[in-house]
């Protein structure tokens, strides 16, 4: 069939919304009709150049829901009209890392995910001239249809709308999984939040869902205040407005340190403040940003030996297929609130637009819907 | 009263053997006459002059055993005659670490005894000619006797030997501390164990204690095997002798890495390996040594997103006066071993002699017996 897609061809330059060939599913696959894909930071990051693993052309775009329209052999758990949430961490239920309580980084098609191809090793996609493109994250949502496996795709309710929950597909789970699946946060507990962007604010309604008491968001600038606290946040905290020591600053208004501090910015200075913020004998620190290729994070070994604690998470500790459609009922009750966050709707031909927007800070997310 | 102890006059030189005063113990302190006292790395840390808040004149040594010979006013829990293990980490059971289960760092006398001075700000130690001298780690065991506070001592059963249990005072509780209290490695677990010495061994009969299954050993000397292998470990890797990067060579030797990795060399070079060589997903890596002054750790953000947890542990995470009797008890019960780790026995006088062999290599530890 033929779809629609905004394709990167090259690194550093605006994505060009081509039609596009797309190879039906084959034995464990879905062909899935996106409906809305949200801009994250990941796609951009790629996009850029930046990451080093950036392969083109490729169709990005990894925070999509959709329809699933036709399933490949042996496909059980999905079946034509089903309304799924892309997973760019699958959850096979099979190997070493799904059977292990402790990660959600299950590996079944790691290795040719990160090739950007299917896990029989082709691309489903292909220029009109039969040029192979790449999948990216296994998802590829910046296409109108795509095809994905199986079990990289969570089933959800069908009453719940695919421009919102869309969101849930990265930034939305992401937030939330830090402070409720990796840091395992208590009901009393004192948080600090560096970076109040798309992430930031989604760990900041985590923490509001898990029964935190003080919620200290630090951002570098003072618009984000409002809507943080529209979400929870306690105190917001400006760094540039700190005199001295910004960790001094934030152990002092948290009585000792955040017993769970977070990084949402990718930045590894902050990475740095964010553990050394957090309280002696007890306080962890979940690194979710992604910083830049070859950058390191760094602190005196004192900061652990004295019972901080130093963590990361990827897609917020959630196994998806399990997770997702819980978050997504959490969205439709009432729990957790993802409406003010998505501050534009484009369609598929305005998405470069919508990165603009992202680097001019003037987005929290911008969404396409098909 | 007077006594004899090893005075460390200043940083980088001998210590001397003389005869002190020391003043009977106020309200809430106890004078203990140490029976038997371990050479820890930390006191020649100290008196070498790299720990930035070493201060002198001051009387080292922390890890003792020995018996109560009088209490102070409002001491409840000890009387004379009692068996009693030194506690550079004390147990109020009632500041706000010893009321959190996440901690043992109670921090009731902790600035008094980082100036070391006993909690009402005086020292009990002075020269003959009366220029005070500074207690250690608020405990001072190069003394034949002492006075410490009521909360920093572990009652212990009185048919222990002082000259082996002494040691529990510090190396044996951080090594299977390490293993049981921070890192809570489970039965079937794989570990590797970076550095064999005093600290190493007893991280590794922790892990035998704790049923861990694949026990690695790392150290640049082969010769620390044997002992090793006596205790637990169940592969020795030389990093010499190690065609290319020992990271992955212990990735490869545990299957995926250690689901739990320890450092127990201070060296902040290996302490990122410790991290690295941990298994993606869920492997920890638990700092136990002590760097040295300004010394950092570093490694790349994405190996904790990737699911590694860094930490660091202090006395083992153990809780003395409710842990420590109970090594004690594994130890006169056959439960772990500390005869063979004290390959050497003197007298106070031989005290720098002590140091000397720890320098070159040739004891695991020496134990003076007063």
């Amino acid at each position: 069939m033929r779809t629609k897609a905004a394709v990167a061809l090259e690194a550093g330059k605006p994505m060009e919304i081509m039609e596009v060939n797309l190879d039906g599913p084959k034995a464990g696959e879905v062909l899935v009709e996106i409906k809305a894909t949200g801009l994250c930071h990941t796609d951009d990051f790629t996009l850029s150049g930046a990451d080093p693993e950036g392969a083109f052309p490729a169709i990005l775009g990894h925070e999509g829901a959709g329809v699933v329209l036709e399933v490949g052999e042996g496909v059980t758990s999905l079946e034509p009209g089903d309304h799924v949430i892309p997973l760019y961490t699958p959850e096979c239920r099979e190997c070493e890392y799904c059977l292990n309580p402790k990660t959600n980084l299950c590996q079944a098609v790691r290795a040719t995910q990160g090739q950007g191809v299917m896990p029989d090793g082709t691309s489903r996609f292909s220029m009109l001239d039969g040029t192979p493109i790449l999948h990216y994250m296994g998802c590829s949502t910046f296409a109108n249809h795509t095809v994905m496996p199986e079990i990289a795709l969570a089933k959800v309710r069908k009453d719940a709308p695919f421009d919102k929950i869309c969101y849930i597909g990265c930034g939305v789970t992401t937030g939330i999984g830090a402070v409720i699946n990796t840091a395992k946060v208590e009901i009393g507990s004192n948080a600090i939040v560096f970076g109040l962007g798309g992430i930031g604010l989604n760990v900041i309604q985590g923490l509001r869902l898990a029964g935190a008491n003080q919620i200290v968001g630090v951002d570098l600038n003072d618009d984000k205040a409002e809507m943080a606290r529209h979400f929870g946040m306690t105190d917001f905290v400006n760094p540039k407005k700190v005199d001295g020591d910004i960790v001094a600053h934030l152990v002092e208004l948290t009585g000792g340190g955040g017993d769970y501090t977070f990084d949402a910015t990718g930045n590894v200075t902050v990475m740095r403040q964010a553990l050394e913020s957090a309280h002696k004998g007890w306080g962890e620190s979940i690194i979710i940003g992604v910083a830049g290729a070859g950058q390191e994070i760094a602190t005196r070994p004192f900061q652990l030996v004295t019972g901080r604690v130093w963590r990361g998470t990827a897609f917020g500790g959630a196994r998806g297929r399990t997770d997702v459609p819980k978050i997504v009922d959490w969205y439709m009750d009432g729990k957790i609130e993802i409406d003010p966050m998505i501050t534009h709707t484009l369609t598929l031909d305005e998405i470069n637009k919508g990165f603009d927007m992202m680097h001019a800070g003037e987005s929290i997310r911008s969404v396409v819907v098909y």
